[in-house]
C-alpha cells in the first residue's frame, strides 16, 4: 500500500452500483482506469468504464482474471464476503480498505465492541443467538430497544423495535432466527454522520458532519452545516478519526451518530467502510468528493481538500422522484442519475444537491 | 431537436480527446449514455465508456452504425467534415450543434463575414487567396497583421504574425498557399472568453466572463471574474448571444474576445462550436458545468443555474507538468488529469482549477 498508484493503473471495484458507478467517475478525473466487478448483467456502473467482470463474488477463476487486470481493488459494499477477499489477497492484489474494517463492519457485535474498544461511545449492547439470551438481555438492557440481526442489514431491514415486555416473545424467530444484537434505544433528536478519509501513512481528513434526516428507515436528506455545536462537531470527528485510526483504515469511511437531546453527547450508530450516501452532499460543496478522496486515499495519493465552499441539502430521489432530474433546475441545484432505469418504490435511483453561499 | 432525451438514451459523440472524455463523463451524471467515435484506438475518452467506434470520419459503414447505436449526435472538435455531418443527418439522427455552426466555424473568412453580419465587431479581415490578394489586403489593412489559414488553425498553428512591410513577400507560401485571411492587428490589453449555451426553443444562459493569458499561443490560464468593466462583461455576453441566435445555435458555444486598452471596447476573436478550455473552471466554480450545460442543451433538458460560487483560475497542465497530479493539493485546489499517458512537450494533459471565496 506505500506505492502510489500512476495515472494510467487500474482501479478494480468490487460492486456495480451507483456507490461503485459514482468511484469510478471520480478515477476517471484522475486519469486512473475503473474495472468494475458485480454480478448483475445491469450493474450501472458497467456504462461508466469498458473494463468488467459479470461474475458471482465466489468465482474463483473470475476472481484471479480480475485480480490480474487491475493493480488496487476496493469495494462498494460492506458485504463483500471474507472468502473473496481473502482470495484477492492471496492473489498478491492489494485491498482497500482492508480486511479488518470488512470483517468489523459484517458483523454488528464485532462492530459494536470494536467501536467500544476504541473508546467510543455506542448504545448499550448485548449479543442474541437465542430467545433466551434475548429475554436476559432485556433484563440489563431494558425497553424499549431494537432488536437487529448481525449481518446483512441495510435501511430498516432486518431489524425489529421492542417497545414493551408484550414485543419480546417472538421477537427472535421474527427475524429469522439469525444471530442478533440487542440495542438500548437511544433517545436522540438528531442523527449525523462524519465521512472521514485516512491514507496508508495515516493522515486523516474529514469533511464537516451532515444532518441526516430518515424516511421509512432510508435515508430522505443530508444538511450540512448541521444544527449541532461545535463542540459535538468536533466529538463526532474525533470519534471517527478514533475508529479509522484502530482499523488501520485506509479510504473513505461514513461514521453514523445520534447526537441526544441535549445536544451534548453521541453515539455512534454504526460504521460503514466505503463512501456513503450522507456523504453526496460532498460532489456540490466541496472540490474534492468524498468519491475522489475514496480514490486518492487508497491510491496512495496526497488527501484532498474537504473544506465546503458552500451550505448543501442533498435529497435521494427515490422510485418515481427520479422523474425530477429532467425538470427545470433551480439557482444552485444540480441533479445526479445514477443510470437505474427500472423504477421501483423506495429504489435509490438518483439525488439533488442544493447549494446555498456558506453562512456559519 | 424538440424531443427531451430520457436517461438511458444514448448520446453519440464524434472526437475521442479529453473534451469528448469530459462530455461523457458529464453525461453519464445525467443517466445518459456515451457512445465515442474516433480514429485513434488510444482516444482517452474510450477509457470512460464501453460504447465505442474506432474508425475514419470518412467509413460510411461505421458511420452508420454509429447512427443507429445512438440518439443524437454532437463533438468535440470543429474540423468534422462536413460529409461526415451530412451522412449522420440522413440517417435521420439528430446533430447538435448543427451543420452552420461547424460550417461557420470552419472556415475564418465564414466565421468573420458570418459575425459581422450578426452585428457583432470584429477585427478589420480581407479574404486572401494569392501574395496578390495579400499586397492588396495590406494595402487595406495596414500593418501589424495576423495572415492565417481559413481552415485547420488550432493553438496558434497555421498563422504568421506581420509585422513590417519585409514581412508581406512570401507570406502566402510560408502558410502552403492555402486560401488565408488577413487580419488588422488588435491593440488590446487583455482576452476574455464567453461560454455560453442556448437551448433548442431559445433559452441562453451564459457563464462569467473569463479572463485568459496564453503562452506560446497555447491558453495558460483563465482567471474568473476577468478584470473587466460590468459594463464589457454585459457587451461580451450580449455579443455571444447574438452570435448564438444568428446561428440558430443548440448547446454550449465559446466566443472569444479582445478587450481594448481602454477597456471599454471589444471585438470577437473566434467561436468555438463546442465546450472550450477557457470553460474549464465551471467544473469547480459552479454546480453545472459546461460538459453538463451541453449535455442539457443537446439533450433537451432544461438548462442548468451557470452562476459561480466561487472565485477561481484554471491552469492548463501542459506536457511534464501533468506531474503535478500526484502532489499534494492546496486548498480550494482540484485537478483533473486527461487519460493521456503519453507526455509531450506543450499537449493538453490536464488542469489544475484553484477556487477562493468570491468576492466582487
Amino acid at each position: 500500500m506505500n506505492n502510489m498508484l500512476q495515472p494510467g493503473a487500474t482501479i478494480g471495484i468490487l460492486g456495480g452500483g451507483q456507490l461503485g458507478r459514482m468511484l469510478a467517475l471520480a478515477a476517471h478525473k484522475l486519469g486512473l482506469k475503473a474495472h468494475i466487478y458485480c454480478p448483475d448483467p445491469q450493474s450501472p456502473a458497467f456504462e461508466v468504464t469498458p473494463h468488467k467482470t459479470v461474475a458471482d463474488y465466489e468465482d474463483e477463476v473470475a476472481l484471479k482474471n480480475f485480480a490480474e487486470a487491475v493493480d488496487l481493488v476496493t469495494y462498494e459494499f460492506e458485504n463483500v464476503p471474507a472468502a473473496t477477499a481473502q482470495k484477492i489477497l492471496e492473489l498478491n492484489v492489494p485491498l482497500a480498505p482492508g480486511t479488518k474494517a470488512l470483517a468489523t463492519a459484517q458483523d454488528r457485535l464485532t462492530e459494536k465492541s470494536f467501536i467500544e474498544q476504541a473508546g467510543v461511545p455506542v448504545a448499550p449492547f448485548a449479543n442474541v443467538e437465542s430467545q433466551g439470551d434475548l429475554e436476559e438481555a432485556v433484563q440489563t438492557i431494558g425497553l424499549p430497544a431494537v432488536l437487529k440481526t448481525r449481518r446483512f442489514g441495510y435501511d430498516g431491514k432486518g431489524q425489529l423495535f421492542l417497545h414493551k415486555p408484550e414485543d419480546v416473545p417472538g421477537a427472535f424467530k421474527a427475524l429469522g432466527e439469525n444471530p442478533c444484537v440487542l440495542e438500548g434505544f437511544v433517545a436522540f433528536d438528531r442523527e449525523i454522520s462524519v465521512i472521514i478519509a485516512r491514507s496508508a501513512n495515516g493522515d486523516i481528513t474529514a469533511y464537516d458532519p451532515a444532518e441526516n434526516v430518515h424516511q421509512n428507515a432510508i435515508l430522505h436528506t443530508s444538511t450540512v452545516p448541521a444544527n449541532i455545536s461545535d463542540h459535538v462537531a468536533q466529538q463526532a470527528v474525533d470519534a471517527a478519526s478514533k475508529i479509522a485510526t484502530s482499523l488501520n483504515y485506509v479510504g473513505v469511511m461514513g461514521v453514523e451518530f445520534f447526537v441526544s437531546d441535549d445536544n451534548a453527547q453521541l453515539v455512534v450508530n454504526e460504521i460503514a467502510p466505503r463512501v456513503h450516501n450522507s456523504g453526496h452532499w460532498t460532489e456540490a460543496a466541496c472540490v474534492i468528493s468524498q468519491f475522489e478522496q475514496h480514490i486518492r486515499a487508497i491510491a496512495n495519493w496526497p488527501l484532498g481538500d474537504t473544506s465546503r465552499h458552500s451550505n448543501v441539502v442533498m435529497t435521494n430521489l427515490l422510485g418515481e422522484n427520479i422523474a425530477k432530474v429532467t425538470q427545470p433546475v433551480s439557482p444552485g441545484a444540480m441533479v445526479h442519475h445514477y443510470g437505474k432505469y427500472e423504477v421501483r418504490p423506495g429504489r435509490k435511483l438518483g439525488h439533488i444537491n442544493q447549494i446555498s453561499p456558506k453562512i456559519d
